[in-house]
């Protein structure tokens, strides 16, 4: 899944750059970096990306091993459910008796042999059944921006990895819940990341999202997606269909994950210098009475920081955005303002 | 006098191009500005622009209609005596029965008609006394960053503006003293812009800093100025003759006056937004919860702040800033650093 727009990265993610091709986690793009992490697991012939029709040339170019018929431009984006629903069609129509994972191209998991050991275990466990497995990430934090997964008793052991039924999802808890899921134990992060057969999604879509499962399924039948997409519900696969289903399972990862979900994330993924500070993106850094603080920058730029702390400093093309590591998030306010103020910095 | 090498104007002043060739309040560079309000009180015939070799042909193309023998490029940097002591021994040569004024080319200043007012009544005083007359600013605050003048009684009045005996000099003094200075009302700031007959300040140099002058003299008799400028000392004219000097005058003046010494002044002397922020150099800025910063920056280029405050925020060639403006000042301290480890950067 590469369709992002990524507003929580400007101004180095514009419109036409969106986070998932930024090398934000050093050296390659995060998309770049998701299809490596699949090599020796997944071949490209069975890697699927679905993108946007604006980004599809970029993804090309991120790509260049990508088989050219395993890339799906969206006309538009609609959140995850139809992404989902869309490769789903595209795979049983390769390959009916299939597993397929569904991955976002704009996280950072680490290492990867870890990360591709617990998938294979997972499509085989998937195999097996007619569940949707999803990926929880034990938690650090009572983080309250991410949904949390309450995990029942173990059901199976695949590779000396657990896996357990799904009690309940929980949508972005309040600090307090969060605080009590933390320490309760039973509680895991939504990763996002799912893996089912290819027949059981589409079984699950058919029933609990029938009308954008058929909806798609004649548009790729009459080579129709472009009028077929601005007709569907912009909905989430989470919402869609894993709230609703009945047999959910989940298995805990022990690999370091991030969304990298703003500015502020950069520091617990990258290295910092003994002060705490993090330079991205191949900017120079000089930093002087200065802790905490992320810059991001092109190779041959150099970002002096002076008695400063805890500060984003973030430079794209011709913006320089200065904002502290606790307003990270608030970005997208500043996003939306330029969209009517000053568009042709977006 | 446009020698200065600016370094607390860093990044956008570099070693190339030095605060005074920069448009700090706005338009045009401040050494143009400078130029530009005397135009009505001095010929340009009349105007002498001394600066380093290294900026001549920059200083040229900002004035373009200096005439070519005006232009005094010295081969070194050597404080303001050696650069006085030039001057007034050119003119000397071009025209011994003259008034010579001596101004900083980065001072900002106006309304530019009360300056010409005032400079014209103390060539006037000048021209009939062996006195060395200084401009004095009324001091707005305790500052300890400039030099000090006591005043003593008005000893004589020109087109409505008193001449007062200087009685001392006080060289950047503690905060107590710079309190009791602003509360005593008899002390003005030492704006380092002076005036003078051209055969005073030569006579005056002979008797206080005889050696600079004698081996000056001698260079431009024999157009050695190259191998005579190794030699001299560097020496303020403050120091070297001023402070020594048995008749010293003091005008105090009325303009708005800045020797704009770091990026903390700007918001003193350009527009600032409902907030306090202050944008210069060209740069949009967009300022969501944010008061009290400086942005610098091109035209076409984009500063976007979110939840900052007081903060200074420079973007020149491939350099950012981030400190804050009570550090200000310390941006020296960061560029001597920066000569050692990223040269590339100055």
């Amino acid at each position: 899944m590469a369709g992002g727009s990524g507003t929580r990265f400007w101004p180095a993610s514009r419109r036409a750059v969106p986070k998932q091709f930024l090398p934000i986690a050093g050296g390659r793009s995060m998309l770049a970096q998701t299809a490596a992490r699949l090599r020796g697991a997944v071949e490209w012939e069975k890697t699927i990306v679905v993108t946007s029709r604006d980004h599809a040339d970029l993804a090309r170019r991120h790509l260049p091993k990508l088989p050219p018929e395993n890339l799906l431009a969206e006309p538009l984006g609609r959140n995850t459910a139809a992404c989902v629903a869309w490769a789903a069609i595209e795979i049983a129509k390769r390959e009916p008796d299939s597993v397929q994972a569904v991955l976002p191209s704009d996280h950072v998991i680490a290492p990867a042999k870890e990360f591709r050991r617990v998938l294979l275990a997972a499509a085989e466990e998937a195999a097996e059944r007619s569940a949707l497995l999803t990926f929880g990430i034990r938690p650090t934090s009572p983080a309250t921006g991410y949904g949390w997964i309450e995990a029942g008793p173990p059901v199976a052991q695949r590779r000396g990895t657990p896996v357990h039924r799904v009690e309940r999802f929980v949508e972005k808890p309040d600090r307090a819940r969060a605080e009590a899921f933390l320490a309760g134990g039973r509680h895991l992060w939504n990763s996002g990341m799912f893996v089912w057969r290819t027949d059981v999604i589409l079984r699950s879509l058919g029933e609990h999202a029938g009308a954008l499962h058929e909806r798609l399924r004649r548009a790729v039948d009459e080579g129709a997606i472009e009028s077929a997409y601005a007709d569907l519900p912009s909905v989430s696969i989470d919402v869609a269909v894993l709230e609703k289903a009945a047999e959910v399972l989940v298995v805990p990862v022990d690999f370091t994950w991030s969304d990298v979900g703003s500015w502020s994330a950069l520091p617990g993924i990258l290295p910092v210098d003994p002060a705490g500070n993090c330079a991205a993106g191949g900017v120079a850094l000089l930093a002087e009475d200065s802790t905490g603080c992320v810059a991001w920058g092109k190779s041959g730029e150099l970002t002096a920081l002076l008695g400063v702390h805890d500060l984003v400093v973030v430079r794209s093309g011709k913006v320089t955005l200065v904002c502290p590591r606790e307003r990270a998030q608030d970005v997208r306010r500043l996003v939306a303002r330029l969209e009517r103020e000053a568009p042709g910095f977006r």
